[in-house]
This record gives C-alpha cells, structure tokens and sequence, in this order.
C-alpha cells in the first residue's frame, strides 16, 4: 500500500502567490472594467536585451547543425559559462573558483533541493519574514512539526527581522545548523552590512554551521561598498554557499538560469566516529546533481554567458537601472503619500507599513478594491511580516507612476 | 554542526558512465592515435530538426519583444504543450488529459524526485538490471540500508530480468508500494508484453501500489500492437504515473524537455486513521513542483510543442528511423559474429552476453582496448546484469558500421 509524504499535509493551503492570484482573478471576474496593475509577485516586464537573445538563438543554430550539435553536456554546466561566472566573481573581489560553480535551472530549485544534502537532524534557521520556499520545503522535507497558530513551524529557528532591529537578523539564541539568510532581501528590501554578515560567519565557523546565502538580487545593489557576495569576506569559503541568478539580474524568469557556489573548503560532519568525520559538501552536491539533475539547455547557457559580455552587461545594466528608477518612484511617492518605505534602495522591493489597524491582508484587499493595485501581504512572508506590504519594482514606468498616483490619492 | 545526509556515503563509488569516461580518458591518453568509437552511454548525434530549431528561435525573439515577453511561466508548463502531449496520448489511445501533464527539463529529474511525494515506509521494487538512477536515488532519500556484497541495497526489492525469464518483471514475493517499470526497457531493450503490464497494473490495484513506468524510449517501438503509454491499458489510470521525454524521441539530450503524467484518480495513503486516508498524488506533484521548480523555460517549450507538428513529427520519426536502422546493423552484425543477442528491435539498445568467463567489466575493457569501442557493461546496471553488455544505437552510421566491423574482426 503506498503511502504519501504526510509532511505535505502539514503545509498551509496554499502558496502566497497563488493565493493573490486566486484573489486577482475574484477581483476582476466581478470588476471586469478595472485595470489591474500587478506590484504583486516579483516578475520582471522588460524583454530579454538584444545581445542575450542573439546568444540564445546562436545556440539553438547549433543544435541544428551535425558538426555542432550537442548532447548530453556536464551537469554542472558547461566551462565557457562557469569561467564567466567565476570571473565575474573576481571582478567583485570574491574568491570563486570555475569548478564550484553549479549552473542550474533556478534559484528556487537549488535553495531548495540543497537540503537533500544535509541530514534530518539538522536545525535550520530561517528569517521571519522570509522567502516562503525555504520554509515550505523544510516542512515537505520532513524537518518540522506541525504548524503552529502562529503559522510557524516547530523544528525551525526565526530571527526576527523587523523595523525595531534595522531588519537585521539577529544571532539565535540555541545553536543552529543551517542559516538561510537573503541579500539583499525579498521581501524586505534590505542589505545585510558587511559587518552583520561577519558576525554570521564567524557564529556559522564557531559552531561549524552553514550559511545558506541567496544572492538573487545582488546586481541590484547600487550603493557602492555594499557586499554583493558572502566571499568577499573572510572565512565565507570555511561556511558558505551562495546562490544567484539570472531572473532578476538579466530578466531570465521564464528563460531559466542560475548558479551555486560550493567551495572545496566547505565541510560537514558524517554520522561515523564521535562528533562525526568532515565530508567535503562540494563532492555531495556534485553527486546529487548528477544523479538527479541532467544540466541546464545548450541554447540558455550559450544566452547566460552572453549576460557576462560587455554588450549584455551593458544591456542588463540599463534594465537594473530602470527597474531601480521605478523602486525610487515608489519609494519617494508612497513616502510622500504618508506611508512609511523600507528598502528600494539596493533591491527592488519596497517594504512598507500597512496603515495603523489593518492587517497585510486587509490592505491587500484594500488595495485591489480601492485603487485597483496588487502587492504581497507581508504576513505571507512570515508573522513578522504581519503589519507590513511589499511593492515590487518590476513593472514598466507608466504602470508604476500610475499605481503610486492611485495610492496617493487612494483610489484607482 | 551542520551534519551531512550520510546516506549518500552507502553510494557505490562513481555513477556508471562517470566511470566509463575515467576509464575512456585513460585509454585515450595512453593511446592518442587510436579512433575510440562510442556506443556506450546513450546519447543521440543527429542535429536538432528544422522545424524545431526555427520553433526555438521564434521563442526566443518572442522573449526580446516587449509585446511578446514572457516572465514566468506556469511551473506546470504552457496550455500549448500540455495539449499537445494529451492529443498525442490520445492519438495512441491512451485517455491523459491536459491538466495531467507536468512538464520538466528531464525524466532523470522525475523519476527521482517522484519519490519526495511518497513517504520513507514504502517497499520500492526495481528491475534488475535497471537504470541506475532508481536505485542511487532511492539511495540518497533514505529507503535503503548499506550496499552488499553483490551490489544490493536492503530494502529495495530487485525484480530479477534475463534471458532465462525473457527480460520480463516476475511480480515480487512480498508486497511492495511503489514499483519503477521501464518499456521498452534501458538497458535490456525488451518491451513489456501487454499481458505482462495487465499483470502489473492487477497486482497494483490489489495491492494499492503506485507503478512509476519510464516510458522514455517509447518512440522507439517499430512493431504494431506494442504498449507505448500504460494507460492503454485498462486500471492503468488509478494505479500508475508516467513518465516520457523528448530526449531521445526528439534529439533533446541537450535541449531538455520530459513530461509526467499523474492522473486525477491516482491516490495513496497518509498516515491518518487506522489505514490512512486517501490523497490524490497530483496535487501533491502539482505542490512538489509549484514549490521546488520554476517551470521549463519558454523557447524550450516552444520547441518540444514543434515535436506535435506535421514536419516536426516528420523529421523526428526520420531520426527514429535512421537509429533503429543502426540497431539492426549492430543487432545483426553482432549477432553474425557469434554473440547472443536481445533488445534492438523496439528500443535503440542492444543487449549482448557477453563470452562466457568474462565478467561484463572485463569484456569493456576488452572491448576498449582490443576494438577501440565503448559500450556499457551489463553489471553497471545491476548484478543480474553481470555477463551482459549494452550497445547503444545512437550513432553515426558509419561509426556503428566500424564498430560492428571491429568486433566481428576482433580488433581496431
């Protein structure tokens, strides 16, 4: 008799952004005339830039060509893109080897399916608000008991990040094993100081904990000596693996590509022997892609390394850009309105605080029916983000000026 | 203290064809004039169709349009694709509809990560010989104890298939849960008889177990009346999940494309009341895959959908064709020579014995050195594999030409 994961069953119904969209969709059933304008899930509106295109489509000529076509490539992914990511990374002044680079389909995919490598005993410490996949997937993994009343899951460690401590996730106060933390982060906005992210890897090398460090928007930054990655620091390549991707960064969300860092000098402990043997992590995550992963499209990796030449940095550049005028847009014009901004300075999420009485739900509601405007509840990114409502810059200018002209005046 | 999952340290030392690349690399460092011919690991090598570059193409000039831009996708896959995988089932009469159909970027992903929905207290049986990846991934989840003397992980149930029993399944002595069937089957290239797949779906449905049917090489079957989907068959839809892929049919091993089918009725138990409840699996594949992944990348899409047009079918049958025709040179050929031969008929691989006191290792590396030809040894695939060899189909016609001359004079 098979018997399913039940783990699955302890998730909550259903996946915030499907939720909105359920809500959305409600909305404009009934509100047919009403021009929605969507600030809700952080997807990007500007096409891919002309030389990442060529790429791609160079790529598929290939494939279509005997003496050029390719198969079965590495699953790690091919040198030309690990050696323009790693050389990216020294640009940035992090110490990245071309061979700890894992090319993937997706952020979401390897924040994920990097806990397939730790064990069950591991504590896992996530921050509150926090990008939901880390959390759901702890729980579909079979890492937490059952949600709380709270929405929180026992098993799991939350370090709240709030406007009371800068959003800034404090250490925890029992020992954790693994730390996701995000930055600059979705939802909140903010980027986490050089020295806060000391303080992290000297707690991850004292208690030989991991930092699992999601830098998905670090081409966002735009404040010069802000850490764009968790290597440029001292002691990150002992306790650390970073994620990025090209999403955001190069408007890759419905092209998919992205990388993983593990270094060679990452270790964790095996269940032989006292306190366990060291085992390089680099090694397991090479052997779980793989068994399980068959590497990323020739074509889309041909238009990724494409994002890395000087005709697509330049390109991407201006989209980061434009996007980043949009975050000041809202920024400056929900300010204005009487509302009080988090973050839009080095990411492209504003975090703003839902007016005194009203949940993020409720202004959520509020939102869609009076100005016709979709953002995300905060409180869907964690009861610490209860009280709060996130606004994304991905949007084209018109639509953005218009949604903070609504705002303004309170109606669409 | 961050600890591994010390699970992955039962694998065995390399997955099968890394080890044959080591093995391959040392041969031809030592012998650089020597032309090593590859009928080893089963990728394809004739280009991309037309059709299907040009459908990748127009994606991706789609994406760098701002009119026709596409961010991301349903992580399900596009209606356009969904539709046309149901009307290709039902071209085969096989009863799968739209919202059934999961699109992935591989069938090594999905039928590894399959096994996340079902819960660690289930018996997973596997052919054996069987593709590896079952069993190393089955592996890395938990659901095995060490590995034995002969290659064996306690806990898995091995369906032993030879000659002896004409490479088809017996059902298992105890019950078991979840059961991975291939067919036509890699690497012994034989197709389920329709009885034997009626036997297997009964003893399924009495048994309340789910069949996890690989279908990847279904394309393949030349002869009429051949099972090509198991839901041609009657119960099928209440007691199996299927999986299939592009790669082969359609030239794909770099492009990556594969689709799952989890019918609505399917369900298995959770662990509440005495026997469990009953949950229906595709919302927890549709949780799994909403969750974890982000959806197959748009142009990709585009260019599996041209696989279902009138010349993309065209051309990929024409590649179909031209392999099975090398499957006939070799199957022949070798069998001219005075090997025992199977498969080849309905599947591109061919399944030799190997000369009696040889072990399967022993006779590749013979191989290797003697003809300069690179096949699969049997026992890589399990240790009812041992004394048997895989001679893959995907190649060029002149090297399965010189290769099956090669061996039939007994050297390069």
């Amino acid at each position: 008799m098979a018997k399913i994961n039940s783990n699955y069953q302890k998730l909550q119904a259903g996946y915030l952004f499907p939720e909105i969209g359920k809500r959305v969709r409600a909305f404009a059933e009934k509100n047919p005339a009403a021009r929605v304008i969507r600030l809700g899930i952080g997807d990007v509106v500007l096409p891919l830039p002309a030389p990442i295109v060529d790429a791609l489509k160079t790529g598929a000529d290939e494939l279509g060509k005997r003496e050029s076509f390719r198969g079965y490539g590495p699953e790690q992914g091919y040198d030309f893109l690990l050696e323009a990511v790693a050389a990216h990374y020294a640009s940035q002044g992090a110490n990245v080897a071309a061979d700890e680079v894992f090319v993937s389909d997706g952020s979401k995919c390897d924040t994920a399916n990097i806990q397939e490598i730790f064990g069950l005993d591991n504590v896992v410490a996530v921050t509150d608000p926090v990008y939901p996949v880390y959390v759901d997937t702890s729980v579909m993994g079979g890492r937490t008991g059952a949600v709380d009343a709270t929405g929180r899951f026992p098993g799991l460690v939350y370090l709240p990040c709030t406007a009371e401590n800068g959003f800034d996730p404090p250490l925890p106060a029992l020992a954790v094993d693994l730390i996701y933390l995000c930055s600059p982060n979705n939802p909140t906005g903010a980027v986490m100081s050089r020295a806060s992210l000391q303080k992290w890897i000297d707690y991850a090398r004292a208690h030989e904990a991991v930092i699992l460090f999601d830098a998905a928007y670090e081409a966002f930054i735009r404040e010069p000596g802000q850490v764009h990655s968790i290597y440029e620091l001292p002691g990150a390549r002992e306790c650390a693996i970073e994620f990025r991707s090209f999403s955001k960064t190069a408007g890759f969300t419905g092209t998919r590509c992205a990388t993983t860092v593990v270094p060679k000098e990452l270790m964790a402990r095996n269940d032989q022997g006292e306190i366990g043997e060291k085992v390089a992590l680099h090694a397991l995550w090479n052997r779980r892609q793989t068994t399980k992963f068959n590497g990323v499209s020739y074509p889309i990796q041909r238009a990724a390394a494409a994002v890395f030449s000087a005709a697509g940095k330049a390109a991407v550049d201006a989209n980061i850009t434009y996007y980043m005028q949009n975050a000041a847009i809202i920024r400056e014009g929900v300010a204005k309105a009487g509302y009080v901004v988090h973050g839009g300075v080095n990411a492209p999420y504003i975090w703003l605080k839902v007016p005194a009485g009203l949940t993020s739900w409720q202004f959520f509601d509020k939102l869609l029916s009076e100005c016709h405007v979709v953002g995300t509840p905060g409180s869907g990114f964690g009861s610490c983000g209860e009280g709060y409502f996130r606004l994304s810059a991905f949007g084209l200018r018109e639509n953005v000026e218009e949604a903070v002209a609504r705002i303004a005046r309170g109606h669409a």
